[in-house]
């Protein structure tokens, strides 16, 4: 009933929101970014129709956040850029996270139906 | 470029895996089943575009599950049916998630755009 | 090995790091924050040797930390007041959690060992 | 008040409730073991007084647990080992969690007081 299309935009969806909530507030600093991307990026390449998943964790942005002695913060959307891309029958949707005006805004960048 | 359909979809993901991984993990047993439901649907519902949120979380699946003396699980999409609306931009979007097949799948139920 | 009133302790612990953990991230707004407090205290008070937990989510904190257009935040240690009682073998455990110096620190309130 | 002891073994249970339930639910599968054990280790050594942190998810038991066609399964107490050292004030604390009886038991190993 839902177009190829719409399904794969609203996988596309499901793993936005898995990656941001699994992982918000895991506590970050400089020393721990790496591995943190790295494991976010491949656990949720795990759930289906996702080709690949990229994060970068601003290691600038986390040392800024850093605002008690005890040397970490806790990750938010404001300390990472995210990109995705899902592949649904056919229908390849890619996905980025942004902040824009405080907020970090997720957002569909293509959606391209290869039919058939 | 992207359809409001289609944007409506990616909504509806990304509250639907918002819900799941912020809440998945969570302490439950048959006494604490409704305030956890009342508190998913309602921390969702700030999400924007979220109409409603309806999270029923079965107390005798949770009884079930709890396979050690302590007297709690923790939730898992095996215990629960969500349900959910999202409008954007006039395109509602109708959304759930049961079980198939021991795998809580998250679907689109109807897309229907408003138009003007 | 341990003696009983360090692993009531211990105990305490597990308690605060499971609280904070499960539910920092979760989209907060001044009308959920009643349904998360109770449904994170009913939560945590599942775990073994949890007499009882008290969450106290600060409205004004919430108001004031909503800093898009979107309305709400995510809860972080910074938005509450938690108080717990532990009672393990008999050793009670009094422990709060508080923003200090911009850091939610946990901490021992009082141990006391009942004996006999 | 609480004895330095006390609040070794008050520490250490945080990093476990922490760790345990800021990663649960995560979706695993044998080819993302590896970097989630990295940064699950790495994330709570950021934490005040957490020495070191080991990670072992079984590679064997994650495979066992898949149980739909989907190819991954959700991180739970029982797909792995934990252990870690705790040093507050001069006490060394060793922490393990195992399965007993179906539970991820969380458990005092040694507390150890230097003095001085």
């Amino acid at each position: 009933m839902a177009s190829d299309a719409q399904q794969a935009c609203f996988e596309a969806g499901i793993k936005f929101g898995s990656l941001y909530h699994q992982f918000a507030g895991t506590p970050v600093s400089p020393s721990s970014t790496r591995s943190l991307e790295t494991a976010m990026a491949e656990s949720i390449e795990n759930q289906p129709f996702c080709e690949s998943v990229s994060v970068e964790i601003h290691d600038d942005r986390v040392a800024d956040a850093i605002d008690h002695e005890n040397g970490y913060t806790e990750l938010t959307g404001s300390l990472m850029d995210v990109e995705m891309r899902i592949d649904h029958e056919g229908v390849v949707v890619n996905t980025q996270m942004t902040m824009r005006d405080g907020y970090p805004l997720m957002e569909l960048v293509s959606v391209v139906d290869g039919g058939d």
